[in-house]
């Protein structure tokens, strides 16, 4: 594995997660990556939407599918700085992504906990990367909140 | 219960899994209601989109979001002719709505078998209203694919 790649893209989706943090939106940011490129780059935007749907996840996943003229995306990298929820880990699982790489685990809604079932089994996935980062982004915005 | 009316919405419902089918999508409808009233009326439109996403349970409630003006719909009503997969039952988690009603059970991808994970715990549901009139058409188009 290029660790040095997988960070980079990463970099980015945190880059990401900074604008909605920015944007008082909750602080979760996602690139998708084929062929070492980025096609797509999203953050949340439920607020601003008013849409509960509106995650990191759901925006980058359309965007690439848009990008490609493809539902399915499975030479794609979704990264992302927050495990994905239920929905977004259904999401991925329709788009039969090829590789799921995410940042900070969340061990009450994150997929992981029933990963068998989640994932799509062709898609490969990775956790961990850039965490704390991730995860202190996140601590920061809702420690600002409840002040 | 007022199965009377839980039968109306669900029958508007399968008129948009109707239209979905003649769209060559594969047909699954919903609606959103509130107060009585349809705030959103939706189908799957992953083959128009190219978005595997596009599931009409997650068109039905970002329309319903922006009808509202509201992130949350605790006091509506989703009528969807197809159990909701992991994704929209997630999607339906965030959005706290406030009831569930599908027609046909999917036993492959529906959320039921883990039910107590995938929906609000405050959203009370329902499943197999106009459970024959929602397979067939599901049962007709899938067919007419394999000829």
């Amino acid at each position: 594995m290029d660790w040095t790649t997988d960070e980079f893209y990463m970099r980015e989706a945190l880059k990401q997660a900074e604008l909605a943090y920015q944007q008082e939106e909750v602080p979760v940011g996602a690139v998708v990556v084929a062929n070492d490129r980025i096609i797509s780059r999203a953050h949340n935007l439920s607020e601003r939407l008013n849409d509960a749907t509106a995650h990191a996840e759901m925006q980058a996943l359309t965007a690439a599918s848009h990008a490609l003229s493809s539902k399915y995306l499975p030479d794609c990298t979704l990264f992302v700085t927050l495990e994905p929820c239920v929905m977004c880990s259904g999401a991925l699982f329709w788009s039969q992504i090829g590789r799921v790489v995410f940042g900070a685990h969340d061990e009450k809604r994150g997929f992981h906990s029933w990963k068998s079932l989640a994932l799509h089994p062709k898609t490969e996935w990775t956790g961990g990367l850039l965490e704390q980062e991730s995860s202190e982004l996140l601590r920061s915005f809702f420690r600002a909140r409840r002040k």
